[in-house]
């Protein structure tokens, strides 16, 4: 039988010992646990990037695999932490929102639980560090088989990210820059299916103030070096590209700014 | 059973061959060995921020677990590298002081070995990579089972790092910034026990010249945004932070300044 | 018997989704893969710098594990993506020639195999993330045995790395920095074994229009601080560094800077 998965998803980075911290508690409880990084990257304190983060990486995974995600700017305050199950994903989170997007969110099965049993957490528990003192021992008991009723009781209700909206009027979307990747690449929330049929037009953007007339092209490689082009991101939205290159720090925009895309007449 | 576990922390960072081929030469000679990364990111040659790294996250490691430090200003002097055991922790390190300040080391069964046998490392040896030719082939054996005393005699002195030392004079604490973390907050040396009668309450901090009248709270979330505070740290000492920020980007501030905080009156 | 490793190298960072949908997707398909980073930090779409990271780090693993590179500026065009065995090493890589100065493309067992079988696909595919679409799934299910040959056909060409050249005229090397490693110190492709009789002397060194005349040392730890000194790196070929600190910075030079070396006079 496999051993059992943990994944961390974090804002600590990786010059700080905390997530080191984490993964001797895990250990320590479970010492079969395997555990897989999937990011010490997230912008601190940022709940939305952590949002677009996990719900464009979670679903990918099997069922049985638990996630850990501390990307918690209440640690310490009254906001609760959750254990998730639904559609077979397991998550530890705290209760700010950066699950509520994920596909499992609407899994007929969904079970939230308030985790406040103490007995499976480290103590004393530091105000500052509650993923060390019960993130971390908690996730090496459930890997060990604790059933997720034995954590705390069931909630009720949880705090839920907005999601930007995006609406068309006539031929004209209207959304925002949702995400930055890594590469500059600026991705909106216009849904991708819109344009496929623009592909090799030449379609309106607007940019906060910003006016382009950019190429609707299938790839990056279908950019000239140095032409910014929009494309249908692997997110299966809107994405505005520079290719080899960084479409935000060319543009100067980053996540949040208003977006208008136009679509060519039929 | 399960397959041992080697831990890697060094300053190598990961746009680098270097931890590569470290993980490609544990692997060589052990293919079972689970290899956990704790952190390529401890600035370039600071064996004091290692020291503080490895202080805040080995003591929460099970033992039997091998930890592998190459953080090594001195590769290819005469400095040694040492075998380390106690307390039920194994440490294989260079001779730098970074494992001193771990309560290991003061374990009644603490037995500290030369690593000098090289029938355990790789050939030639590269005078800039033991990382690659020594600590990585040695953890590898040791991971085999290989026992310690067959890498070389017995130590008999090390290199040990000094602790920036506090004191308190009549109600003054004096002492100094001894870790910046991956969020901008300033570790102190200072006792956090000394402090927690003082939430609730301004503290006086003089920290190198700037005076501050922070007040002392019981987590980041109880501080209003962008308001400096003074809490107890993970580490279970006086921590100066700000909400959601970075207090050394605001103050200007950095590992080794000197500070200052004056408890109240009683 | 062990669980198969595959390694990932990307330039996806880890401030994005995408390493972590890999890596889903490769559970997904074998949860009993083991997956071991080595690196998501190559410069974006530098196949050059991906090509001596795995040039120093690939010929360290032992046979069997499969490596899978995603450095990728050809996503979504013509470019093929090939699997590749040879010398015990299993590669799954973009035809960019990120390969190509391995040892192991020199191997006499070498198979090329363009992998064009969409069975092993996820669907469907997305133009600009091959990373999760294509080469995820088909690196699952390799570790589950899956063979080569059913991948797609074999290759009879490939693109290939040009290897800057490095040449001797009477006692004057020519060539250039090939690497910046992270620590700043300038690798270039001079070969090491001539500069092994020069150490303790001092080399006329001309950095493009920079002349420099540092000693030829054995290790760091020979240099003063401060000091700029020439060795022979774990590469085996000469670098130039600057003792606890970095050479690239000091000198404003990076990779691709024409370098000079004259031997001492015999």
């Amino acid at each position: 039988v496999a051993e059992p998965i943990i994944t961390l998803t974090t804002d600590f980075g990786e010059d700080s010992p905390y997530v080191a911290a984490m993964k001797g508690v895990i250990l320590k409880v479970n010492p079969q646990a395997r555990i897989v990084d999937l990011s010490h990257q997230i912008p601190p304190q940022d709940v939305r990037h952590a949002a677009f983060f996990l719900r464009h990486s979670l679903p990918y995974f099997p069922p049985g695999v638990l996630h850990v995600v501390v990307v918690d700017p209440g640690v310490g305050s009254e906001r609760a932490i959750l254990y998730i199950c639904g559609g077979g994903q397991h998550l530890l989170v705290p209760d700010n929102g950066c699950w509520t997007t994920l596909p499992m969110a609407q899994a007929p099965d969904l079970e939230v639980i308030h985790v406040t049993e103490q007995r499976y957490w480290r103590q004393p528990v530091s105000a500052t560090f509650h993923g060390r003192d019960i993130f971390a021992p908690v996730a090496g008991h459930l890997s060990l088989g604790v059933e997720g009723r034995r954590l705390g009781p069931g909630a009720k209700a949880w705090v839920r990210l907005e999601i930007p909206p995006s609406r068309l009027e006539e031929n004209l979307w209207r959304g925002e820059i949702v995400f930055v990747d890594h590469f500059g690449n600026l991705i909106t929330n216009l849904p991708g299916v819109s344009f496929r049929d623009s592909i090799g037009c030449r379609l309106d953007v607007e940019l906060r103030d910003k006016k382009l007339r950019p190429r609707c092209v299938r790839a990056y490689a279908d950019a000239e070096p140095g032409e910014i082009v929009v494309l249908v991101s692997s997110a299966d939205t809107l994405e505005i590209a520079l290719r080899n290159g960084s479409a935000a720090g060319r543009l100067g925009v980053g996540s949040g700014t208003a977006v208008q895309v136009r679509l060519p007449e039929p």
